[in-house]
């Protein structure tokens, strides 16, 4: 193409997509709103860009330099926040450490990463101090703590040996002066580590310039298109999944950018977060389906239910099931599902209702709303079969969902082979099994290894643990598919019931449940599990999804060994 | 900077920012969304796609190539939204012509933006035939009718000698399949020309990714922030300034991209527009000061004031006064005005009234409208004195505005001495003088050449105009410096009376209501003009601001003899 390209020399005035020009807008019109965490501490938005620089400040006096790796292993906080922005914006890379790998796979991701400085809560010092003789390149800790800084310094916090010292009160004597430099859009401002089936985690990574377009396509999609209605002047936005997992999924970036009033939960208590979703008026969330499931079926949110209505919050993680949309919706919640991973920064769907779909009735909405959604702003999606051809958009044909955009992953770090694998044929493929509708409804049918082929027929988990999830007293679900001689695989599931309802049920009532169906013909009969199991709590991975892995290997001794 | 860099290697995977991404994302949710020309033609956004697609084969298969340029002369219609998104996807350069300009002016920006083809509505042909010979570079010319196709192509409309084809005729026998190609981000997309006090009229130019921030901005500031509420379920678009001048602020693409109902007037007949208003519930403009006063001062305004209270309107262009934006309001019409030039693309800053001033009674709320807006997301913009350095934004200091951000055009089309003068210390010049607020409003005093200095002081034409403007009886105003032997300029007032007032006022009566406020020490006495003419109409450039330059010339005649 020989198009009029503006030379590169000639663009030296335009300046470079970077992070800080996120952070510069949270005081431009609304400086004086608020962040949040917990019931201990609050500041506005100067004060915030004063810390954020204080904490640049400390940062570089820590010796971190442009391209120095900065971990942090915090709960869900303002500190958290800050370091979201400053570690960027100093050039330096932000690895957010998720606190619930095993050690053993922290102290690899930590070594892999580089990480020179640890920002670390004291709850993680143990977990810390059992492999820090193992750590090959941190030179320095930095510890956090909830205590109020005053108790900090006053020595009823004694800061572990080998620190540099306790972040508020390095804060408070640093400057709040730091000019953030220019620098590469595509300079890498975070990384973090996902774990798969087989071996070590793998580290994915974002430049400044996809995590700007991820703010971008979240701002056309939730506040242009009000996909999920969001608007600086009215709404309270409060994360509950954590900072460390792919960013809480990049919302405290448009919260910050647009001086929205944002409220960090720290760990996730059902009492305190209904306590901040109604102290703070809390609007917009996003958590796993076990986290709403919580809340709503605490006996607080049928007595706020009035407050609650204001509430809207976008499922992911695992799939929303139509039991659970139903409930929420039913108490006045709005809930949308999401649909991303750690590749994709993550978004590359959200539940959109279009003018006809607004006005259909719960049940319609319902149906929708557990779709995956509709393809995000400026993401291309297709399906893809094996032999690597693309597969219509028809609703019918299913295929590996494969995807590009401008906020992707472009490997894993230093992973040559899996990077070529992630991206074969110049598409990211996700490894999830799909349909899409021709208006880009998008359905998961299931994770590539987790459908069950039983009898010559493709399953999936997700549709049986949907039909499950409706049978009245069942509060959660999970099938997997166990070797059968006879069929090749068949489905199991594993179920935990709702208080009121222990003993009440039986494994055999509930498979007669979908049996029903099957005699009325609305069911093929192989979507039956041949077994039922109910157990008090179902294995999750440390993201909160459900651990089909474990489970499998759980029942498979349990049931069949 | 030592960052990590993501190689360019590794980001092969990351498609570029191109204009296509935007045209994309109309069709992705709400297709049945219409695009309306007048009462003459209207489409969904699935049959806009298609004529985008075709209009692309039309052009390619009139030889335009990537890096050509293809200009556009139309009253603003959806063809004129076709050749927006068509001409830029194929790789090609827009150029927008101002119809308004002189043959001459015309003819010089043709040859200078070498111009290949030409999409020309029959009424500029006569226009286009004057200079037709002289053009040294067009090779086909395709003229749009808005006659309806039937009779276009049944012999009523006459096509002239030389010319490709009819634009309807020629959409008509095209594919409506066109596979957009990939190509660099920096590649330029449009182009149109300025006119200055002196020399040629300069090129100004904007590349994909370019107008794809710009774009960003404007979702970000009035979508996010709802600095001018803008939500595409609720909002339906009718641009009110050129779509040949700065692509009518860049709002086309936003609506595009959120598949908002939009609508095309065509010419400006005030009529028309308040027709179109109510027909198709228009809620969201832009336009210059004039236009406004026309439409708020036709008795229709009264009649329709409750439908024209959905109306929200961004003015740009001249400043809006204090009358004006108080007349508007006490109807019910929401006013916002804008700032920017054609070299910025041109949104440098709109009204955005924060948490506190939205609770502002109608008297503050005018006195923050009037500014000139509050600086926009992402821009840059200080104040500079003439030794080129920084002045504080306490709202008093009063320099040149200078700007930089990812969107204003690097320079003038082959012309690298004025290039080097508009960026004269890597900031952009932009020739107006301005104060800022500590919390960003930028108020501007005027432009650099058009401040009156009188007896030592510096004042502001604009300043005078906003008092004359209050006035009861004054329609518009215009006020320039003339020499004088003693104080070196003094200021001189036209004014357009209202049309019941003509009569009841004189120009001594209208000096005194300024003198009351000199004597009542509201005011310093340089500020009353020294003379005040009536007259039928102000002068006005092409894009319909105050032609200070002939004003001043015409009146130095009248006046001074």
């Amino acid at each position: 193409m020989a198009t009029r390209i503006i030379p590169r020399a000639a663009s030296a005035h335009e300046p470079p997509m970077l992070i800080k020009s996120l952070l510069y807008q949270s005081v431009r019109y609304e400086p004086h709103r608020e962040i949040v965490y917990r019931d201990l501490f609050r500041m506005n938005y100067v004060t915030f860009n004063e810390r954020v620089r204080r904490l640049a400040n400390v940062l570089t006096e820590a010796g971190v330099q442009a391209g120095d790796t900065v971990a942090v292993m915090d709960w869900d906080s303002h500190r958290y926040l800050e370091s979201f922005f400053a570690i960027p914006c100093i050039g330096a890379v932000l690895h957010t450490i998720n606190v619930r790998l095993s050690p053993f796979q922290i102290l690899y991701t930590m070594n892999h990463a580089a990480d020179k400085v640890v920002l670390v809560h004291e709850d993680f010092m143990p977990l810390l101090d059992g492999i820090r003789s193992q750590l090959t390149t941190v030179e320095t800790v930095i510890v956090v703590s909830d205590k109020p800084y005053a108790e900090a310094t006053k020595g009823d916090f004694v800061l572990p040996a080998n620190t540099h010292g306790e972040y508020e009160a390095l804060l408070a004597e640093a400057s709040t002066e730091y000019d953030f430099p220019d620098f590469d859009e595509n300079s890498i401002a975070t990384t973090f580590y996902t774990t798969g089936t087989t071996g070590h985690p793998k580290g994915v990574y974002f430049s400044h310039r996809q995590l700007f377009m991820h703010t971008m396509c979240l701002t056309t999609y939730v506040c242009a298109y009000q996909a999920v209605p969001f608007q600086s002047p009215v709404d309270v936005y409060m994360p509950i999944t954590p900072m460390f997992h792919v960013h809480a999924w990049g919302f405290p970036f448009l919260a910050t950018m647009t001086s929205t009033k944002q409220v960090y939960p720290g760990r996730y208590e059902p009492e305190m977060l209904l306590k901040l979703i109604l102290a703070e008026g809390v609007t917009f969330s996003h958590c796993v389906p076990t986290i709403l499931n919580m809340l709503i079926s605490s006996p607080a949110a049928v007595k706020y239910q009035e407050q609650l209505s204001r509430w809207k919050v976008i499922i992911g993680g695992s799939a929303l099931t139509k039991g659970l949309a139903t409930a929420a919706l039913n108490i006045g919640i709005r809930v949308y599902q999401g649909y991303g991973m750690s590749e994709t920064a993550p978004i590359m769907s959200v539940s959109y209702l279009n003018d006809h779909e607004r006005t259909l009735d719960t049940e319609g909405k319902v149906h929708l709303l557990t779709q995956a959604g509709r393809i995000a702003p400026f993401v291309e999606m297709r399906l893809m079969d094996e032999a690597g051809h693309f597969m219509p958009h028809d609703g019918e044909a299913v295929g590996e969902v494969v995807a590009r955009g401008p906020w992707m992953t472009q490997g894993y770090w230093q992973e040559p082979e899996r990077s070529e694998e992630l991206w074969r044929g110049g598409w990211l493929h996700t490894g999830d099994v799909a349909s899409i509708t021709p208006d880009n409804w998008v359905h998961i049918a299931d994770r590539t290894k987790d459908v069950i082929k039983t009898g010559g027929e493709w399953v999936s988990s997700l549709e049986i643990e949907d039909l499950l999830s409706q049978v009245a007293g069942v509060a959660e679900v999970a099938v997997v598919g166990l070797p059968d001689e006879k069929w090749g695989e068949r489905p199991h599931a594993i179920i935990v019931l709702k208080a009121d309802y222990e003993g009440k049920l039986t494994p055999e009532s509930v498979r007669a449940s979908l049996q029903e169906k099957v005699d009325k013909g609305e069911l093929n009969k192989w979507y039956v599990p041949d077994r039922v199991l109910f157990v008090k709590e179902i294995p999750k991975t440390s993201v909160g999804k459900l651990d089909k892995k474990r489970i499998r290997s759980e029942m498979k001794d349990a049931i069949l060994g």
